[in-house]
């Protein structure tokens, strides 16, 4: 709905941190401070948990000044969410008019005359934007409620990728070519196994591969949970990796699984689950460790490259911190056109060279799907990737995102609540 | 011995690569090229492995040309052992004239007419460069040997610092400021456990300080093996964290230990040791962070720095990889002017502005001696480090080394045996 008065606008960042989710925040701060159609853009703290306890920070204060653009530069440059997060998944929309939940957020809108909702997040985020959208009737209370997508795993259907994962991936490819290096230095066999984040889909695990573009050394094999783990044949990978040279370097996501969906990394913790029923995993990578001890009875390490995969500014992507403050910006200019209950994309444009666009598209299009490593991206024998995937992923990597230092060690903009 | 004669230098990589061992080679490199007493500069692939195989590079070849300078940047820049590494420790000196390995060594140094060592390398290295310089003179060869120190770790004896620290602590300092960023995003109570290399010293460990250099943000407990530990104290601890914050970060070493000397990490692999004697460890995070879950429910996550700590050439310190260089070329010149048996130190000079000189030491001063973190560099109850401590390691980690890339991935230099 397009609203003629000026009104309101309130963003919230919510699920896992990336190195980019702060850079789509200054998009939405920056297009909302110049946007004549809103009058305060507010922040809230930890999400909707922040809407629903009054937790929120006047943004326009903070960033329509002088020193607008050096700001939202350098919190482009932090990672993690400044506004902070929280994974609360709303309730169901039924009997939504009775839910103190949704009274609460509407009577939260309603008081500070919020029109404009921006929700920069993942899947759970995109499932709290439709919720509202569609529960937004029984209020009466006409709001504008777009998602901006965040996150590292690149599993967000329609967008063509996602905000967060080129910066990820940099520093995946990145460190693993630098151990490319480490792991080569003895000659005594060895067998190192990297563990990548993803659940479900191993785009990030994918990006081990880019280690190569320019050294030409790849992990010998990439092994994703879009294909059915086999210790038979992972066995047998490894044994013809031997012949080759004595340090093989093995790439694995952390939701690797067996054919009959048994993950390999099932640990200690199998059952529990996280508030939105996803299941904690232990120790891809620690299982794989002991089981080419045991077959191999070499030299073996793993590796989890763990939390710097969702926060490592220092080596953030330019084109992934450039998108993601676009992305920002294109939300606030869609909803002020009268965009709701969507999420802004990245389409890739057609082309030689690698460009993009941001276009709103319907949140049912996107909200509980998880878009997969397609086949054509996977070699046949389910081991490594192929050159297809390297394309689609290499501009995603490209160019040094600014980097704020004094001495040598990091310099991070916060806001304070 | 001063040699009057134009001879032959060889140069060697030993033990645990780090991002600035090939900065050292590439000092080495440079003064053994200009100097007017070295014929031929020669590096040994895998250290002595390479020499008892004969398995040579000439690297005057390569390096003596216009592209002198661009090459040793590169290959500064690259981590790792571009010669490859080794993990071979040399016999007893006890009748060392029969001694197969001696014999050889002795051979391929007359053959080669070598008459300058130069051994790049941690502890176990300088073993080799003292057992060498005294079983010498059994051979009727005359010979210089030098020793360089590389290891992460800053636990050689007399040198300030050893080169190869300053970008460890970088990438700590670096990634730990940004995981306090991640880790603060949530409302729940949880405990963030960041293992850091270190068996014996606490050093790399007591640079997760630094984090909060500019962001004011520390690691709430840093725990070394300088002390030891005890988990009431230790809970004692995380739940006066929790009175000021629910998200609680806590810096260890690997090498943690209880009173009775058993390491916090004993894991499965307890009793087994590698060839120099020295224990693995297995997971010091994992081991607490069971602890912690078991005591306070709460959500626990511990993260192993692991590899990147001692490759990440990509946040690599100017101030490190411009001092590794600049002990290699002083132990070149040192060489040549008569200087063995020695190692050459990083001597920090007295004043205001950080500056250092190159002395070399003789290696006995060094060999199998530890340097701990001394007391005064650790606080009263031995769960943080002191301002002291910041002083010291602060000058180590400024400035940004020089890092090649294309595309927005790293571009490595390497060596073709």
């Amino acid at each position: 709905m397009i609203f003629n008065e000026k009104a309101n606008a309130i963003v919230g960042q919510s699920g896992g941190p990336t190195t980019a989710i702060n850079a789509t925040l200054a998009g939405v701060i920056s297009a909302a401070v110049d946007s004549d159609k809103i009058e305060v853009i507010y922040g809230a703290r930890n999400g909707v948990e922040g809407m629903l306890r009054d937790d929120i920070i006047n943004l326009s204060e903070i960033f329509d000044c002088e020193e607008k653009e050096d700001k939202l530069k350098r919190l482009s440059a932090t990672p993690a969410a400044a506004l902070g997060s929280c994974r609360l998944k709303l309730p169901k929309t039924e009997d939504a008019e009775n839910n103190e939940k949704y009274i609460k957020l509407f009577d939260f809108f309603k008081k500070n005359n919020i029109r404009y909702f921006f929700y920069i997040g993942g899947n759970d985020s995109m499932d709290t934007v439709s919720k509202l959208s569609s529960v937004c009737k029984y209020f009466s209370w006409d709001m504008n409620f777009v998602g901006v997508p965040k996150t590292i795993d690149n599993d967000l259907a329609v967008t063509d990728h996602t905000p967060g994962y080129g910066s990820a991936a940099k520093f995946i490819a990145t460190v693993i070519s630098e151990m490319l290096c480490d792991t080569a230095v003895y000659t005594v066999k060895a067998v190192t196994i990297v563990e990548i984040m993803g659940r479900d889909t191993g785009w990030l695990t994918a990006a081990s591969a880019l280690a190569s573009a320019n050294t030409g050394v790849a992990p010998d094999y990439i092994y994703l949970p879009e294909r059915n783990f086999d210790y038979d044949e992972f066995f047998a990978d490894i044994e013809k990796a031997f012949k080759k040279h004595p340090n093989v370097l093995i790439a694995v996501s952390e939701g690797l699984h067996f054919a009959d969906g048994r993950l390999v990394g099932e640990g200690k913790q199998s059952g529990a689950t996280d508030v939105f029923g996803h299941k904690y995993l232990e120790g891809t990578g620690k299982a794989l460790e002991g089981a080419v001890k045991e077959h191999f009875g070499c030299k073996v390490r793993s590796v989890e490259l763990n939390l710097p995969q969702r926060c490592a500014a220092h080596i953030a992507s330019k084109t992934d911190i450039d998108e993601s403050f676009g992305v920002g910006s294109a939300a606030v200019c869609a909803s002020v056109s009268g965009e709701s209950d969507c999420m802004m994309c990245i389409i890739r444009n057609d082309g030689e060279e690698y460009s993009v666009r941001y276009t709103p598209v319907s949140v049912s299009q996107v909200a509980n799907k998880v878009k997969y490593v397609p086949n054509d991206f996977i070699n046949e024998a389910g081991n490594g990737i192929t050159e297809k995937a390297i394309d689609y992923m290499l501009p995603l990597v490209n160019g040094e995102a600014p980097y704020y230092t004094k001495n040598g060690l990091p310099e991070f903009f916060t806001l304070s609540f």
